[in-house]
């Protein structure tokens, strides 16, 4: 059709696109990239907790929501700029990037300093919000919308592109289904279709898509095997505490079962797990 | 649960809202109104000649997009403000109201006149939008998401009031279903449920819907049987070279024909198609 | 395709096929018939209570479970043969014709007597019991299976209509869905479809659809209003103690409420509603 | 709930069911069985061709289809009886054990030798072909229904354990969804529930979850990482020229490439490839 993808077609760039998060950190590349931290930035005690366990399981980037977009207006809607402050605090401390939702171009301005901006699920076809940040030179998340079609999905990252915005990393979440027993139904097949058909990263929520704590590690592993690129995880210090999503959260000590479980797995398919460079120097002693 | 809707409840206003988009024009009254143009505006004799069909088959509204929400960069995005002003100029003439999607808050100054403001199913959770348009004092068309809950619609909506504005209109226009036989699958239970739960009208876009021109009235009378306020139909003067939905929309004589087996469905179950004031003269003679 | 629909297409039969269950009721033709019942026949006083009101309120047939299709082994499995026996009685009672349940081909002997043989949704591509059925000539009830296409619920019928039994009527019941507000999502486009498509009659079961009995009447005109030639419908005199799907029984003042209200609608769109010989009688007085 | 799932429950026998093939050949311990050959049986050369490409790349059991539910009545319908036992003949020479679908408990006497009866997809809720196999003491293999919940599955597991029949393999074959860029949609998650929460094997079958030959291989990998017992997939020798499925079929050369993938995934997680006798001595050597 006249009207499908182009930009982001495998063709256009067969070696594929390497997304800079920050130094020595690429998402697209050899290493599996982890993304880790709660759903939402809640105060500075959690943040510095959390981000002290993602840097310490050694995971590259630290992710937590201060922009909510919650179902319901009387729901906890995160605590916007001064969330995103006490983020970069907790991630510049231990040299983890950070990652973060956008809800509004108007945000913008208080996001400097984020090294990924993500655009939800329930934004994916928020096409204004789509030009802006094509617009920008800044990499991109985007989330497969919650019933979008693969198609549909290449072709909202199609507009970033389409606008000169080429560090975009897509994200597969789950998708709506009919089955209660999950949250969302993660669908594995659309990030090897993602990946066959464009030159971008993909990665995997497995939190959003599945809503079960115990199904976060098995699926994680999952779509290491189906050749992601990398993770983001919802990690809570507390989460019995959490103000959102506290069920699908893993706690520190299931966080770093599932770094120790990711490397033999992403060896076995040609891959690696992505360390930071002390993890690293202290692995090869 | 503590976020549920609130505002939105029957039991907040047991007579139901009634909103008003023009002199004797109000939706959730006895009167059924009936919107109808083209999906997009595409230039001024077309939109014209449907102005023209819509007032003289007795409709109320004019409807026609300006800023299209398109899965693709590469289709046509609408002629955006130009647009609107060719829209509000051929409604005037026939003396409807005007209804057109709105992308972006910072397109609002742009859509002065036009009487009713629509949130598309792609921006149902579109919370930066959402809040945008409850600061405002204008009707809202609130289309339920492609895969959202009667529930999930219901919170979006009570964004709306929860920011200060009651005038609001439920919109179902079909739901993402399995079957390729259908564009989306039509949800009346979803009508229902909204008007027995909220105070709110509630109307019925059986174009998307189905995606079927010969679906389009048998579906609509059956919407009108389950207790639908109204109808936002698409049709074209000139389906074949439409630049957008063509598949989908009335002919002309579709349209008429529409307005012709309405009245006695109504009357089966109470109610009374709007008519306008030359036209129920007319029709009284 | 070469394997796609050919004897249920309309072009066979343009007239449409006329089902006959019984002395001057036949599904398919002007009149509009309601099949009435509950779930499962669960005792001699309960289905002759039942069959009372199904025939005071001027219904056509009656429907009540005996091989019941149940989820969990651990679920009542229905009376069985002798739940037919009961249901029988308490039909030719009330000279209501009888429809019920077969789930397998070995059960066939037992259900002579009854009018129309009901495949339920699950057995939809049971191809077995459809060539079992097809070498029959008696009337089948052909439900939608709960995730089934269109496409696919026609060429179910062809395997009938192919083995060399053309008496079926189609019955659309909802499809499965991701909004737990309704048990499953009434899909009155493919009531639609169908209709045009083929030439067979095509009822609707608002009470498997919608499993609210609150839905069931608004669902019921709309279903009248679209086309359809019939309901199937849940009807319990006392559904609070109901041994299966008690939340989507109509009570007795809700089935004769359903059918004061459905002859306008069907005068509206040229039908009407089918009513006993008896009961013609006292109406035209 | 009263009617829920019971003796499939892991704590019913929390060391797990392991379900005997042939000699020294199990589902559910830590091997991970590979079942392959064509979607149905088509003629002696066919299936000779493909056992021996099956046995050659290590594979434990031969599938085929004899007795093939159709969507069209037009379609091939499977050989019967007679390709029974050219599949079982093709396996017998090679040692391979055979998987095939019944469709209706009187093609039972048909079947011995067959080493696994499938049911299919369309007949999980088929509950008296279930309560029939439930009475013999034989390995079944239960396909999850196109859109069945994962505890509508375990009930269906149920109907044969409570009447008698242990030997129950699980089988996820994707469920219906609304994306047409794969057939259906493979749902790993229900593949950890189930294996959480019954004592049962459960395998996947790549094939019929997406319809596309290229998304076979790494599924089967997600697959095994996950924690499945083993996969059921289509090769055909001739994909060209199926009678049925060929575009999801892997190659001969797929199918080795897929079994010489899998053993370094299913070494990070702990387990081994199935390999035969004579196949482990010359990996040992």
């Amino acid at each position: 059709m006249t009207g499908g993808p182009r930009l982001v077609l495998r063709d256009q760039k067969p070696q594929g696109t390497q997304v800079r998060l920050g130094p020595g950190l690429v998402v697209g590349g050899r290493a599996f990239v982890v993304m880790a931290g709660p759903c939402a930035v809640e105060d500075e005690a959690q943040i510095a907790e959390a981000a002290d366990v993602v840097a310490s399981a050694g995971c590259a980037v630290l992710r937590g929501g201060a922009f909510k977009p919650r179902t319901s207006p009387y729901s906890f809607q995160g605590l916007g700029a001064p969330g995103v402050r006490l983020l970069l605090e907790a991630a510049r401390r231990h040299r983890l990037a950070a990652v973060t939702e956008v809800l509004d171009d108007d945000d913008l301005a208080g996001l400097e300093g984020v090294a990924l901006l993500q655009v939800g699920a329930r934004n994916m076809q928020n096409f204004a919000l789509l030009k802006a940040l094509g617009g920008l030179r800044r990499p991109v998340l985007l989330k497969r919308g919650m019933a979008a079609t693969v198609d549909e999905w290449l072709l909202a990252a199609e507009y970033l592109l389409a606008a000169g915005n080429e560090q975009v990393i897509l994200c597969e979440r789950g998708v709506r289904g009919f089955d209660p027993s999950t949250r969302n139904t993660l669908d594995l097949a659309a990030v090897v279709l993602a990946k066959q058909r464009t030159h971008l990263p993909v990665i995997v929520d497995p939190s959003h898509a599945t809503g079960r704590t115990e199904l976060v590690i098995p699926l994680s592993l999952a779509a290491a095997a189906a050749g992601a690129d990398g993770l983001l995880v919802e990690m809570h210090p507390w989460p019995s505490t959490a103000l959102s999503d506290g069920d699908q959260a893993l706690l520190p000590d299931g966080l770093r079962e599932l770094m120790r479980k990711l490397p033999p797995v992403l060896g076995a398919v040609g891959r690696e797990l992505w360390r930071s460079e002390p993890m690293r120097r202290a692995v090869a002693r």
